[in-house]
C-alpha cells in the first residue's frame, strides 16, 4: 500500500505538531484544565497512523495553564497520547512561540537537525517560530491528513497546490440538503432562493451540515498606472493606500460591516503605489502599482504569478486560521476600468457593453474610460493564455483575488464575491481553473454593466441588490448574515417528523 | 404655565417608579455596585421636575446587590436623589416583584391607598406587581415624560393613545443623515439604497443617530374560518397553533432567524382556533378563530377593536422593554386569502390582480381561492370605514398587526414588514391612520401578486428579494443585519474631514 505521506517521510526525519486547532479543537481561553474535553480534528488519527514509526513525532504547544505532563494526558484522552516521542508545553519553559526556543528544545530531544524537521501549525505565530528555528513549516487546513499530502507534493507554491488539487462541488451533498429542507416544519420550497444557496454551500464544503462560520474576509489592495492622472477616475492613486489604512484602523465602511456581521477581516497590500504604515495591513507587495496599460503591459508574467501566489497563500492562511466561508474585496483606484477590460475579454462582450461609471465619474471621464477599455481589449484580442491577458491589463489586486478564489476553491471553501472588480477576478480565476466558478457565491448585484455580464458568465445569482458601489468587500460582507441564518435552519429547525 | 402632567396629578396622590430602564439605563447584571455609572434616561429629569411637590414620589426597584441606602446614593449620583419621598430596594425585604409586597410597603410609607397610586415600569414583572397591589400602572417608553403625558390623557386604550398622538417622520433628521453620509470616507452615494433607508429610520426615530438595536419581533397568530376545509388552503387550522408552539420552543425557521440575527422574539395568540400550551405564547386571544367569511362577517366590530388594542399594547410593551426597531410577522392558515381581499379593497385593484398561490396550492384550489377573494371584495364594496371592512373579512392576527404598526409608529419606532399578510395589515393600518405608512420599512419582496400592489400603495421598496413565502416574520428578520450594519456606519466610519 502506498503511503500518501511518502514525500513528507522521504524529506523529513521528524514532524512536530502544534496542538490547539491543529490536532484537537481549541478550547475557549480560561476553560479549567479539568473541563477540557479533547476532540480530534479531521484527518488527525489518520496522520498519526501514517507517520508513526516512519518519522519521529513531537508536540510543541503554547499554553500557560498546562504542563507537559498535562498535555500528554490530554492527548491520551484524545486517543493519540502514545504517538509522540517528545512533548513540550511552553509553560514548562516560560517562553512561548513565536520564540523558537520551545521548538529547539524539541529538536534536541528528538535528536534531529532543524532542516530535517517540519512544524505543523494553524497560525502565524507557529509559522514565525518555525522560521526562526530554521525548520520547515506548513499550515494545517480543514483536514490535517490532506494538508500534509499537499505539502509533501508541492512545498513551494500555494497556487500550484491549489491548481493541482481542485475540489469540485459534490452535488450529492446539495441533494441531501435539498431533502432535509423538504422535511423541515415549513411549506416545501418556502425559503425560496435560500434553499438553493445553502445546498450550493454544502456541495462546495462537501458536507451535509453547511455553515457560514467562521467567516473571514480579505481585502486586497493595489494601484493602477492608469490612475496616475484623471483619465478614467477623479481619485488619485494616493487614496488607495489611505483607504487601506482607514480600513485597518477600523474606521471604514468595510470595518463597520465586518464588526457588525462578525467577520474576521484581513487587509493585504499586494501592490499599492505607496507603502502603508499600519501593522494590520499585511505587506505582500509585488510592485508599487502597475505600469500604465496605455503605454505597454501593466505587469510582467512573473509579477502576475507572484500576485496569484499572494492570493492563494492568503486563502490557505485564513482557512488554516479557521474560516470556512470567505468574502473577498478590493481597494484600487481605477480598477473598474481594468475590470471592464478583463470582463469584456473573458466573457466575449464588446468594451461598450462592459464599461460603467464606477464609483462616480462625469461624461467626459466616462468617454475617456471607454476608449481606454477599448484599446486594452484590442491589445489582448486572440490571446488565449489568461496569465498573459492579466499581465497586459493588470491589476495586482485583481490577480491576487483570482489566486484567492482558486486557493479557497481547492480547499472546499466558498468565496462570496462583492462587486464588479471581484467578479472580474472570478472570471480570470475561472479562465485559469474553470471549476472555481462553481465555488463562488455572488453577494451583491453591482450597478456596473460588466457585473451583469460577469455574473451570467459565471452562472451566479446575487443575494442582495442594493445599488452599492463602494467595493472593499462591502456587498459580500452584507450578505453573510443571510447565509448564516439560512445555514442555521438545517441544524436548528424541527423536522415534520419531530412534531408529528 | 400648563403642567403637561396635570391629568396624572389630578388623578393620583403618588407615583412610584421602577429604576433600571425606567429612570436610569440598566447596567449589565453582575456589574459591581462601585462601578455603576448612572445615566438618566430621556425625559426623566423633566418628569421629576414636573411631578415633584405635586404628588408624592417613590421608588421600588428589584435588586439583589443594593440596599435602599445604595439606591438612594445611586439616584443622587444621577442628579435626582432628593426627589423621592421613599425608596424600596427589594433586597431589604427579601421578596421581589412580581410579588406586590415591596409596592405595598412603599404605599404604606407614603400614606396613600393603592387606587390613588400609579406605578411606572419597563417590563411585565412591574405590570404584574402593580396589578397584584391594586395600583394603576403604565409602561415607560422612549421618553418617560411623554409616556406619562400619554397615560394621563388615555389611561385605558393603547390604540387611542397611539391614534391620538401620531408621530410623523421628521425629514430634518433624514436630511442631517444624508449630509453625514456625504461626508464619510467613501464616494458620495456609494452605499446605494442603504443611505435612503437609514435616513428614513432617522426620520421615524427623530434622531441623528438612527439604530436598528435593540431589535424586537412580534409574531401574531390567529385562525380563519375560511380554513375549516380545503377550499383555499390544504393546511388545516390546527397547523397554526402547532406552529406557534414550534416557534415558541425555538425550533421554527423564525426562531433560528431571531437567534442568528440577535432579535428578541415574542409570540402572541390573538385568536388561534386551539388554545396553545406553551408559556412563551402570550395569550391575548380575542376569540378562537374568525367566522367563515363565506357565510357572513368574520368578526364583529368590538372584536376588531379588541384585536387592534392587542397589537397596540404589544407595541407599547416591547418598546417599553427597550426595542427601538421592530419586526412584525404572523401565523394563520388561510391568511393570504384574507390579505388578497384586504389589499384589493384598500389598494383599489381587482381581486384577480391581488390573488396568488400563498405557501403553495394546486390549480383547483387556486380557482376556489380567487372566487372567495372576489366575493369578499364584493361584500365590502363601497364601505369606507376600515374597521367595518376588517370585521367583514378578518382576521384577528392581521388586525392586531395593524394595531401594532399604529402603536409603534406613534412612539417613533419603525416596523419592518415581512410578506404579503403583514403588508395587508400595513394597508389596514394606513386606512385607519394614514401617517403610519411612512413608519414602515419593507423587509422582503413577496412573490404574491398582492405584495407588489401593497408595496406600491404604501410607497415602500423592499430590502431583500429572495422568493421567501414562509411568513412568521422571516423576511423582516432577515433584513435586520443589513439595517444594523448600515446604521452603524454613521457612528463608526471616519469622515473625510477626520482623515485629511
Amino acid at each position: 500500500m502506498v503511503n500518501e505521506h511518502s514525500a513528507i517521510i522521504d524529506r523529513y526525519d521528524a514532524v512536530i505538531f502544534d496542538v490547539g486547532n491543529t490536532l484537537v479543537r481549541q478550547a475557549n481561553p480560561g476553560t479549567p484544565v479539568g473541563e477540557l474535553r479533547p476532540e480530534l480534528l479531521a484527518g488527525v488519527a489518520e496522520t498519526v497512523a501514517s507517520l508513526r514509526g516512519k518519522v519521529k513525532l513531537g508536540i510543541v504547544s503554547n499554553t500557560t495553564s498546562m504542563t507537559s505532563a498535562d498535555l500528554t494526558l490530554h492527548l491520551a484522552a484524545a486517543g493519540i497520547g502514545e504517538a509522540f516521542d517528545f512533548v513540550v508545553a511552553t509553560a514548562d519553559l516560560g517562553v512561548h512561540k513565536p520564540d523558537p526556543q520551545p521548538l529547539k528544545v524539541a529538536l534536541d530531544a528528538l535528536g534531529v537537525t532543524a532542516h530535517a524537521a517540519l512544524y505543523v501549525g494553524d497560525n502565524e505565530v507557529d509559522r514565525m517560530a518555525a522560521e526562526r528555528a530554521g525548520m520547515g513549516f506548513t499550515f494545517t487546513g480543514p483536514n490535517l491528513f490532506e494538508s500534509l499530502v499537499r505539502h509533501g507534493h508541492h512545498p513551494k507554491s500555494a497556487f500550484r497546490r491549489a491548481a493541482e488539487s481542485v475540489r469540485r462541488p459534490d452535488e450529492t451533498f446539495a441533494a441531501n440538503v435539498g431533502q432535509r429542507f423538504d422535511g423541515l416544519v415549513k411549506p416545501v420550497g418556502s425559503l425560496g432562493a435560500l434553499e438553493g444557496i445553502v445546498a450550493r454551500i454544502a456541495a462546495i464544503q462537501h458536507t451535509d451540515m453547511p455553515s457560514a462560520d467562521p467567516c473571514g474576509a480579505v481585502i486586497f489592495c493595489g494601484d493602477h498606472g492608469i490612475a496616475v492622472d484623471d483619465t478614467v477616475t477623479p481619485w488619485p492613486q494616493e487614496i488607495s493606500a489611505t483607504m487601506a489604512e482607514v480600513i485597518a484602523s477600523g474606521r471604514a465602511v468595510s470595518s463597520a460591516f465586518a464588526r457588525s456581521n462578525d467577520i474576521y477581516l484581513e487587509i493585504v497590500d499586494v501592490g499599492l503605489a505607496r507603502q502603508v504604515g499600519h501593522d494590520l495591513v499585511r505587506d505582500e507587495s509585488v510592485r508599487r502599482g502597475t505600469a500604465d496599460l496605455r503605454f505597454g503591459a501593466a505587469l510582467d508574467r512573473d509579477q502576475v504569478i507572484s500576485a496569484i501566489e499572494v492570493g492563494a497563500r492568503s486563502a490557505e492562511r485564513i482557512i488554516a486560521g479557521g474560516s470556512r466561508l470567505l468574502c473577498v474585496g478590493e481597494v484600487g483606484m481605477g480598477n473598474t476600468t481594468i475590470s471592464a477590460a478583463l470582463i469584456a475579454h473573458f466573457c466575449h462582450v464588446t468594451p461598450g457593453d462592459a464599461t460603467g461609471r464606477g464609483a462616480g465619474i462625469d461624461d467626459a471621464t466616462f468617454d475617456r474610460k471607454r476608449a481606454v477599455v477599448s484599446d486594452a481589449v484590442a491589445s489582448v484580442a486572440g490571446i488565449k493564455d489568461p496569465i498573459s491577458v492579466a499581465a497586459a491589463i493588470g491589476g495586482l489586486e485583481v490577480v491576487a483575488m483570482a489566486g484567492f478564489i482558486i486557493g479557497a476553491g481547492s480547499l472546499g471553501v466558498p468565496v462570496v464575491l462583492d462587486g464588479v472588480v471581484t467578479q472580474a477576478a472570478a472570471c480570470l480565476a475561472a479562465a485559469i481553473v474553470p471549476e472555481v466558478a462553481a465555488t463562488c457565491i455572488a453577494g451583491h448585484r453591482s450597478a456596473e454593466p460588466a457585473s451583469h455580464v460577469a455574473l451570467q458568465h459565471l452562472g451566479l445569482e446575487p443575494i442582495l441588490s442594493l445599488n452599492l458601489r463602494l467595493g472593499e468587500g462591502t456587498g459580500a460582507m452584507l450578505a453573510i448574515p443571510v447565509l448564516r441564518a439560512a445555514c442555521r435552519t438545517l441544524s436548528e429547525v424541527a423536522s415534520l417528523a419531530d412534531i408529528m
